[in-house]
């Protein structure tokens, strides 16, 4: 155990090598103690390391009581997100390794089930955990096993398409399964919806106070009765009058989330009960940590402490966004549950009626998005690379075959560092080349930004503009000063000879560093060319840089399959031309967690091994 | 007028130049002889051209009132999927044209925006119509417009997540909408899941009586009330006691949807109303054609009558599923809502527990897949190419991160025919060759098919298997007897000098075809190698490939970016190469409807062009 954290906290119950096991031999008077322990040694963590806090927080008893109720190496809990799952890996075995959380070689800040045989499925999207459980859940009954499924899913998750479409198909399963609602009534911002009214309406319900009753006096029993008998009884208590219920669910709640006595009661009754079952929970995000109590927003997921704080892209790209909607009132703004992450928080004071946070439904945004844009407006939707992955088809079928204009602002485009391999942008440009109607811009610095939003706003069809996760650099390099150029897609930035290196996005800048260490270490000089457009591609700049250099070296910050580079291959071997292909970009893996200079260095996305291997080409 | 249809139906009121005028003018007593004039128009045109039969059969009373009620010109008519606009069409100042159904440069087969000024947004694709009528009702807003919009929605669309997003985030819109609910109770095939359920219990309650009353009662009035008053009113007979009204959605039904003058007095009320209103309507898919009635699913979608039904490539594809599945127990088989269309009719009768039809719900499919297949079963997920756009994150997020066995089985892949730009099967491997973990399969007969199908049985990853819609040849041209040919990715069929075809599925047949063309027009013959495996790409034979030949002719049929011939393009020029790259696909367009052969014609997919290409590139 070589964690500060732990050195620095008096820990009297968490212990290296803290296993399960030790948590079953507690004594339950013990647990509430345990918990402020699990509470100090996350807190501890992401101060140092960053990561999501408030909802780890909030889960703690839960998921005490949910692994003394549930053997966590043979039944499976499904985590939806997965960001509260900071105490579940605590408390199964990872006590010891919990301080490298977030770290390349590190813990993963999301369930991963090569990390831990208690890890049944990844996760890091939201909404998936019903569908995958009712997957296991079937796959137990066909091999004949005998364990529990259980999906641990937050109130925000399941205002999502797929969440639903799980909990509609759960009807026809006819199996057992145990939903654990871990409502906190927040979504990563505040929860959308009127599905949220349902939440807060059974929350404030008086109907379910007998059932409640119920639960809790045959939690005493030692199960010596036939099971049947109990279920029945509790049948006779409750009728079909809400959503759960009418969709042959049975819904028990609410209950204290943070009462880990009675959760373990209710726990029990879940385990021996054989239909459906949902355990609505009521819980405090945040909790233990006032002010992440008091905003759970803010502290939702949290930075190392003591990084400076420089501007962002996200907030360069709200502001230009604000300037243009001042002088074009048909502008309007989406996002989903992201509003702090892509900082619209000053657009949506501004312009609250043209302001739109849909909650955790991408695929939703995009067809209403698609809507207004049919009926007049033009709206910009903001959207995390990743995430954008689950509005393909809307993106296809409701924009791009329309020719709409819609505008889809891609933030944390390429490499994204710690959050793993379920959050990296790498997927943008591959899957949207292939899509009509669309042009692709991927901006280097603010200068670029603003000119490819200008562009954007003033186009009759739809248009992509991906940039990174980070700072955006203060020195512009590709100021436009002519019409002309500003409508370029490609542009040199630099001359050079024998060589040229095209990229675009954060790659410029790799680029013009790898032209310093040419210069530097006596290597042939490359010509370095901005490709700020990459869809449709500029084929007057490409045949010029083609007929003036031997090597062509790509560089993208995406996977490589359907990448610039590949486009720029088919030209070249169409042309027949000679030109040398190098290629630079993520190559066709998991991406696992690191920093995004890790990240870099582990691809060959840097001036040292793009001169190494222009030298071994060249030999 | 040219249309035999009209010629062969007596008609006395639909007429040449028929217009929404006509329509208002008609007495109402003669609407229900009109409603049997548009049936007897549907169907002749459906038995010539084919097309979607029962849901339009359904709506032609619906379809009467609400262009009665509703101004197509100015209101915002959203129909959902959109194979039950056939009456709008007909109705709509399209009947002269409507003879021209889904041919070449004729009326297509759902609402298209370039069609008419009545159709308001484009569709084809399940569950967008509400997100989409949320759009055009924020966009009159912002825009001080004066308009009804109007979503048109069955009852199989709603379970689906997308429309659900939307319901849920009506509370929060805070304008008017109405929905008309079309509940048939049937998806393409039976209705799926829990909330199907809710709809039957709607459909049997007599809660709603007292409201149905007075919504009789107030649409006789002229509405010299003040219009608060009426909704105070109507708001004091209900109370939120169904999910529609707990998500602060009005509901009213259930109607009769084939009471043309009940119906209409409902749409008044509606238009009159000022919250977001559902208007249930029960409707009988199929109506009035008593075979379609009595087999919904087999009349849903109808073939031109008189073509031969030969094997095809669905069939060919589930008898082989059977086949493994009764070698394997831990095989499982999925679709979503298109058992018919996927053939798996038999396999859901043979083993019932093992098969899974989950509704028109993609994501979850995917999702629930990978939970079975991380549960230790292995499932195999037939789904149109298509409709797979609808589930990419759940591909990438839930299956190749996790480098889980689940076989997807892409059906209807490549160019698709008369459905239109909304059906194509043109971005499965342009998205999936930049998916990590998967492996496409492209094959081109029965025989490289169940290769595919057993390389797949036998993997530990995910597998892509993509094959057309139609016929399978009966020829088979990829017999293999050793297994290292049964592992090619690329192998060879015919010799040739100076230059080869390389293809894949489809386009193998034309690649030989091409061959015997140019061996009769005295052309070089080139060399044809099928690409059995698209991913990863088998770089031993393209090198081979490359050394033998001057140029590279490569075949597709799915979008150019991030396809084949991009990949192999990139190697040609990372190697400088000097083979020349010819590229033959579907080019960065809307594929229009037309039959799949015109639509290769048009694409230059055929051996005459790629001769031609050939020689002039040649010269």
């Amino acid at each position: 155990m070589s964690s500060d954290a732990l050195n620095n906290n008096n820990f009297t119950l968490l212990h290296p090598g803290f296993t399960r096991d030790d948590l079953l031999r507690l004594n339950e008077d013990m647990l509430p103690v345990l918990a402020e322990e699990v509470r100090a040694f996350i807190i501890d963590t992401v101060n140092k390391n960053g990561g999501h806090l408030g909802s780890s927080l909030g889960v703690v008893e839960l998921t005490i009581a949910m692994l003394r109720k549930f053997d966590p190496f043979n039944d499976r809990i499904i985590f939806d997100v997965g960001h509260q799952s900071y105490p579940y890996k605590i408390l199964t075995d990872r006590f010891d390794r919990f301080h490298t959380l977030r770290l390349k070689d590190g813990i993963s800040g999301f369930p991963r089930r090569n990390e831990s045989p208690c890890d049944h499925f990844n996760t890091g999207h939201s909404s998936t955990s019903i569908s995958a459980a009712l997957g296991f859940a079937k796959a137990r009954d066909l091999l004949n096993e005998n364990r529990h499924i259980i999906a641990f899913i937050g109130d925000a998750s399941l205002i999502n398409g797929l969440a639903f479409e799980a909990l509609n198909y759960i009807h026809e399963t006819q199996t057992r399964l145990i939903i654990i609602l871990n409502d906190n009534r927040h979504s990563i911002s505040n929860r959308v919806g009127g599905f949220s009214t349902i939440l807060a309406r059974l929350s404030a319900n008086t109907t379910y106070r007998r059932l409640k009753n119920a639960i809790r006096k045959y939690a005493g029993v030692r199960f010596s009765k036939p099971l049947e008998r109990i279920r029945d009884h509790i049948k006779n208590l409750i009728k079909p009058s809400n959503l759960f219920d009418s969709i042959d669910i049975n819904y028990w709640g609410p209950f204290d989330g943070h009462d880990i006595k009675n959760a373990e009661k209710i726990l029990e009754l879940a385990k021996n009960y054989d239909r459906p079952v949902l355990l609505h929970f009521n819980t405090v995000k945040g909790k233990g940590l006032p002010e992440a109590e008091a905003d759970p927003t803010k502290y939702h997921q949290v930075s190392p402490s003591g990084q400076a704080k420089s501007r962002t892209w996200s907030e360069a790209a709200s502001e230009i966004a604000e300037e243009l909607a001042l002088n074009d009132p048909r502008i309007v703004c989406f996002t989903a549950a992201m509003v702090t992450g892509v900082k619209l928080e000053k657009f949506a004071r501004e312009f609250p009626d043209r302001f739109f946070d849909v909650g955790i439904a991408e695929s939703h945004m995009l067809t209403m998005a698609a809507g207004l844009a049919a009926g007049g407006v033009r709206p910009w939707v903001f959207i995390y690379s990743t995430f954008l992955q689950r509005a393909m088809d809307q993106l296809m079928h409701d924009i791009a075959l329309q020719n709409l204009p819609v505008v889809i602002m891609v933030d944390r485009a390429g490499l994204a560092g710690s959050d793993g391999d379920t959050h990296q942008g790498l997927l943008d440009i591959p899957w949207v080349r292939a899509v009509p109607n669309f042009e692709i811009y991927s901006p280097c610095d603010e200068d670029s930004l603003r000119e490819a939003m200008l562009i954007a706003s003033r186009r009759n069809g739809p248009t992509l503009i991906r940039y990174p996760r980070g700072s955006i650099p203060v020195k512009n390099i590709s100021v436009s000063s002519s019409e002309s150029e500003f409508e370029s897609g490609i542009v040199k930035i630099c001359d050079g000879t024998q060589w040229a290196l095209l990229g675009h996005g954060a790659s410029v800048w790799t680029m013009i560093e790898t032209r310093k260490l040419a210069e530097h270490e006596g290597v042939d000089v490359p010509a370095v060319y901005n490709a700020k457009r990459i869809k449709p591609l500029d084929m007057n700049a490409l045949d010029e840089i083609l007929s003036h250099y031997k090597t062509l070296a790509v560089l993208e910050e995406n996977y490589m399959p359907g990448g610039l580079g590949e486009g720029v291959g088919a030209v070249i071997a169409e042309r027949a031309s000679h030109v040398k292909l190098m290629r630079f970009g993520v190559p066709d893996v998991c991406v696992k967690h690191a920093t995004q200079s890790e990240q870099r260095e582990l691809y060959g996305l840097t001036p040292e091994n793009i001169i190494k291997q222009y030298k071994s080409h060249e030999e």
